[in-house]
């Protein structure tokens, strides 16, 4: 059945706005900041066949779209706020729009943050523009220029599981169902670490949350902190499923992978307890990777104390692969 | 020549920040919000051949994508203060990004706001995505919700060229060449507001931009109020071009045309001088076009004192048209 915009907009997605002074269904919507904090703004458009596959669940996708906004607050260490949604689709159904929303809107409770506003629109295939606001306080966001030599890097949670799943969906390898199932839901749901980048204010000197892979987004805070990086191989964290996969799979999925949605942050190594106690209260594990070193020795990965040949790895980027 | 998607933020559209805190380049912007103001936000999804032809100049495109939510802020009386910009398109080619950048950095410049931030991504058509934020004290913004009965309903501008320049790329009707390059400017770089939004507030009652047509968007005023409103067709503000056309394109092009950008408000009679004198202080023209009345007397448009029949006429919308 065929939808209207508006009742498409009124049916789903309205919902009682608490924090903001004026929720969806007005030209704006109106938010009351927290007295003396800072906005932090984050926008991300995910395109069907780029971002995520036609098989993935409505929910799931939900999920996800605001996720992986939610994930760029986290690595500013911003408090979310609220969000906007911009879709655009070939056809309004319910079928899709009722998981769809449910996905969202539960992400977006469980993070007390509300849906202010929105678009939706006709078109050849489904886009969803998302848009984040939260706030922090003055000179606490954490940036990607702030990492210094002597620094210890770090890395939330797991890495590789979404490009593992990923590549097991393109047929490039085949996993088991249960493992499938697993790598399938890194890549699907990830979760955004925003409790972590709250908890690591103050602590953290510099973080990235890992979208487009290890080495690409290191090199964004390298690149902006002016600095250099040895990374231990060894220390990488990875899942069991991706840890019994070939060399040449752990080092793409590792280091390339991509939709990873952890937080990648750097700290003084006399920080180093209380990062692992910090990352404890919020029940996130954090590993310590390698250290920040000096600009010329640029972005080094050890393994068994060689450097590993980092040639045939680049980045992920949306106009040149 | 293919440009990647971080050389391609950075070349057109990382410009240094004055008012934001930090802009384009890290995982968010951070802003400074004038303290006591309420955030306004707003957001808008441009797909092509649904919002626009490709047959438009980039340059005209960048302006537009940026109007249409500037337009939004206006009908709120809001203070513009930053945007972030989301592409997604099939290529990234430098002669369409470079005139597309120029037209909405000047834009975007003329209203002394600056881009912080945005998202490129591969796509199959054209999709431009912008959320603008902007201030208003609480309190003060201009809703849809606050027309009251006895309240005179204002529109600024003329309206309806947009609607007639699609008809006319669309070879329903033909216009002479000078006549067609206006109607075609007001559709490609409609004029958004703001200096009138900002002169209304303490003045107008109610206010909502007019994009999908008077008609629909009136009809979002008259719900949010709860109140009915009478339209004289002969005060409805048009164009030397448009006025000569048939009674018919008449009546679709300024009761259900879109695309206009001008705002439509209403406001105590007793404020009739003030509203001629404000708009005329930012150089704006607007016209009484009606008055509010009882929600039971719905929404009439009269022409010699007789009802028009608005069967047939109906406001635009993404999924059912």
């Amino acid at each position: 059945m065929a939808l209207g915009e508006f009742d498409l907009i009124a049916r789903y997605f309205k919902r009682p706005v608490a924090r903001a002074a004026l929720g969806v269904g007005d030209d704006c919507a109106l938010l009351r900041l927290t007295p003396g904090q800072q906005l932090a703004v984050s926008t991300d458009l995910l395109v069907e066949g780029r971002h995520f596959l036609s098989t993935v669940a409505p929910e799931r996708l939900g999920h996800k779209a605001l996720a992986v906004n939610l994930s760029d607050l986290a690595a500013a260490g911003a408090s979310p706020l609220a969000f906007t949604l911009s879709l655009s689709m070939p056809r309004a159904e319910e079928r899709f729009l009722e998981p769809f929303a449910q996905g969202l809107l539960a992400l977006a409770e469980a993070h007390g943050i509300e849906l202010v506003g929105g678009d939706t629109t006709g078109g050849p295939v489904l886009c969803i523009g998302i848009t984040v606001m939260g706030e922090v306080p003055p000179g606490q966001a954490l940036l990607r220029s702030g990492a210094r030599v002597g620094d210890e890097i770090w890395v939330s949670g797991s890495l590789g599981d979404a490009r593992l799943a990923l590549e097991a969906f393109r047929g490039s390898l085949s996993l088991p169902g249960e493992a499938f199932e697993q790598v399938r839901r890194a890549m699907e749901c990830p979760s955004p670490r925003v409790a972590l980048g709250l908890a690591l204010r103050g602590l953290a000197s510099a973080a990235i949350d890992l979208s487009d892979g290890l080495l690409g987004d290191l090199g964004h805070v390298l690149r902006a902190s002016g600095v250099g990086a040895e990374l231990a191989w060894e220390a990488l964290p990875r899942s069991a499923i991706l840890g019994v996969q070939s060399e040449a799979w752990q080092r793409a999925c590792l280091l390339t992978g991509g939709d990873d949605y952890e937080l990648l942050f750097t700290a003084p190594a006399a920080h180093h307890h209380q990062v692992l106690s910090s990352a404890t209260m919020v029940q996130t594990p954090v590993h310590c990777v390698g250290q920040i070193v000096a600009a010329e020795r640029g972005l080094v990965v050890t393994q068994n104390g060689a450097a590993l040949d980092l040639q045939g790895l680049s980045a992920f980027d949306h106009f040149k692969s």
